[in-house]
């Protein structure tokens, strides 16, 4: 290998031991750090994330990936891939000013604590000067880049490298009317039970049964583990090292086994990253839709399916007899599969989550093209509910002042949530074309062939290729929603007797 | 404050930081890491040690310190203190070449590997090529340095600043024949009885009590907590976050409570530190010693007296009923104070286990000066476990292999633990003159005067003194055994009815 590149992977590496030890604190700090410490600890991630950035843009980087850029381009080798992605993430972190990025920090602070309390007072007038500066603020940070074809194609860029704004909302516009239509004809016909999913269970047992399904997934607990926090979350340490955590809702209990499918999905993408890898700008996930589509495909395409269920449910019912006493493996499936609209996006249905995020979406891009103004966004959210889904939020706490993204500075974040379920679907054609008997294989507790598949197609890439790029590889074609369309379709029509 | 003492402050916080954040992946290695997750950790902390050698060796804080000792010299303030400490770790450690730090490091990992095995084969000839190997090693560390009055002085130095070899040399001259009378006599008495401690005790409930017991010491779990961990030991994340670990051992329950209290000894020292003095060289204890004076106060000379069982006895009673039945306070008392000339160090009672120090140091001095050869340790070892307790190890696992401590180049450490002994005896005698009715508080639970007083006299000064000057500054003397030969003879003499 190159001397110059050597150079080059020692330096990141060096960067990729601090952001990993960075993780590590934030981790502690989520699932274990003891009140007194947080001040601290505040200080410690700051001092490592300044560390870090000093050495990602330093100098002698900018010259080494000088000289490797050239000798690297145009081929497919991890090493030239390596160089494109370290260039691509140099170039972006040097167009920014390091004034801005400290004045982007103190005003996202500041705008997230304005948003706990609107949102605690449902009050929009509270958040709203904060949110005008968040989106000058982003507006700033897009005029570094070089024009682009809409303004909002520079975000979306930071979250799914090379995807367009014009792709993502072709890709939302075949899907909508096709979704509202759908929800249209489940508001139409009898709703199925849940009552049995809102009991009282026990704690422990739930999170052991998580446990046992995650396990079963292939999700290497010798390289990793589960633990208590206030939100689910996955995160990586080392392709070796790859934690999830997840929590108890007394008010939807079942909530604790979806949410460790989820972020097992996460977990098992992370840990199936090609070891040689590590270190380097390759080494975890392509981008956030790419991530999503794993955590949904284990959560909803497996989890939620019938096959999982005849697996899974004789124990479970076991182990809740009283809970699901009289409820049939099928009427337990329909339960978790309730369709109904609502109005938080967290809880949302798979029938409706798309729903929620492309009201998001047109409100950020309008945002950011100035189309609409902030203040507005209120009354939009509202109509937009309404006509999307059919209900009006009856308040700003449980409408446009729900979600945390905005306060923090994301803006083109939403996105990938949706893109995730559409390349789940998308991946899981192709999976059942090449693994005939997946069904079968489910029903009896067979997940090694499904997950080999995902390993040797996505996992083992990491971040080699981009996510259009690597799905053009596995299915052939973009990402394009008419899969979604099709397994939605087909799986209500069943559940719901369209 | 001058800028050049805030240019200082404002690079060795950023090292206090990195060493922080890799305490908590230490922490985390001992408590949560997976199995899978050791190789990348071992990656991530080399990274950080690099990082904050690197800042702390900078030219400019050399720069830095060489304007400040000017300016600070003979002043009592803490910026002068902080100078001082300041320029006493950067001298020790630029006089170090960083070709040296690494061979010691790659020779200190082989020889623990050696000693690993030399242990489980108990066979001292594994170790011996090793631990000579370390002792050239201690030899030119020592030869870096300007010429001490004995070679040892430099090693000891690095554990307790300023104290000397010929200084701990006559502390333990002069309680060695003391203890030795002491152990004779209680050898020709009755012994007591501990059969109740080697019984079967629920570890949760055991767990219970020992955090029952150190939040009326009055460490704060609002600033810390223990988790499990192989080894009990005290990390410090800041001065709002200090964690504890402990251990269940099947076949000496007890112990559970003792280095509950142990621990919490030091971590109370870490949580008393002054704030101001964070992120600076004085936030931590200041010696290895005054440190072990606090964890042996609490656990000893507070945990194994009659007061502090006259208070906790008849709950503790209520939990453990069945293994304490007919056992009284005054019976249980004796029992957890049982003394009994052992082979291993770590399981020695109060009255053996400096033996079990002067013995290392006699020999760690005679390795250093060149008067003991490491071949001739086995035979050395056992003549004096026999002259000072009586017994000869019937292997060398059991003798001259039990302690990690020399395979990873510790020469020098030892004698902390027996000068941590004698202070907390010293320091216990000023606390009685100055706290008259310390028992009967004690008696009734109450530690708060106790603590305040620790608080006020040691832990806010974090290292601002060193050890010597702390003590003289608090007992107007300086470190003597007297106090701790007066202590063990008045415990033993009630307790064995000498």
């Amino acid at each position: 290998m190159s001397e110059t590149l050597e150079q080059l992977k020692e330096i990141l590496g060096e960067v990729s031991d601090i952001n990993h030890a960075a993780s590590v604190l934030e981790w502690d700090e989520q699932v274990s750090m003891p009140p007194g410490g947080s001040e601290a600890r505040g200080r410690q991630l700051a001092t490592l994330g300044k560390i870090a950035h000093e050495k990602a843009t330093s100098e002698e980087v900018g010259n080494l990936l000088d000289k490797l850029k050239s000798e690297f381009s145009g081929s497919d080798s991890d090493e030239a891939a390596l160089v494109r992605v370290a260039a691509r993430n140099y170039d972006k972190t040097m167009r920014v000013p390091a004034s801005f990025v400290a004045e982007r920090a103190v005003a996202a602070s500041k705008a997230f604590e304005a948003w706990v309390e609107a949102k605690s007072k449902s009050d929009f007038s509270i958040f709203r000067p904060h949110l005008e500066k968040v989106v000058e603020l982003v507006q700033r940070y897009v005029s570094f880049f070089p024009p682009a074809d809409h303004p909002y194609d520079v975000l979306l860029d930071d979250f799914e490298p090379g995807m367009k704004t014009a792709e993502v909302q072709e890709i939302f516009a075949n899907l909508r009317p096709k979704q509202v239509d759908l929800l249209k004809r489940i508001a139409q016909v009898k709703q199925v039970k849940d009552d049995f999913l809102h009991k009282k269970y026990n704690e422990k047992k739930l999170w052991d049964f998580s446990e046992k399904i995650i396990a079963e997934f292939g999700y290497d607990f010798s390289r990793g583990r589960q633990d208590k926090a206030p939100h689910p979350f996955e995160t990586t340490f080392s392709v070796d090292d790859v934690r999830i955590t997840n929590r108890y809702e007394a008010d939807n209990p079942i909530a604790t086994l979806f949410s460790a499918m989820h972020e097992s999905g996460h977990a098992m993408y992370e840990q199936g990253v090609n070891p040689a890898y590590e270190r380097t700008p390759l080494e975890s996930g392509t981008s956030l839709a790419v991530h999503e589509s794993q955590s949904r495909m284990w959560e909803n395409l497996v989890g939620r399916s019938l096959p999982f269920w005849e697996h899974f449910y004789p124990e479970f019912k076991k182990v809740f007899a009283s809970q699901l006493d009289g409820v049939s493996v099928k009427a337990f499936h329909k339960g978790i599969n309730k369709v109904e609209p609502s109005l938080i996006r967290v809880n949302a249905d798979e029938a409706t989550y798309n729903m929620h995020i492309m009201l998001r979406l047109e409100l950020e891009i309008g945002m950011v093209d100035g189309s609409i103004a902030v203040k507005d966004l209120p009354g939009i959210w509202n109509a937009k509910m309404q006509d999307y889904l059919g209900i009006t939020p009856p308040n700003d706490a449980k409408g446009v002042l729900q979600d945390v993204h905005w306060s923090g500075g994301m803006i083109g974040y939403f996105s990938t949530y949706a893109l995730g379920n559409i390349i789940s679907a998308q991946l899981w054609e192709q999976i059942n074309k090449d693994i005939r008997d997946l069904d079968e294989q489910i029903c009896k507790g067979e997940f090694g062939t499904l997950l080999g598949w995902l390993r040797g197609k996505i996992h083992v890439h990491g971040h080699k290729y981009d996510p259009q790029e690597l799905m053009q590889r596995v299915t052939g074609s973009k990402i394009d929603s008419a899969a979604y369309v099709r397994y939605l379709t087909k799986k209500y029509t069943d559940i719901y007797g369209l």
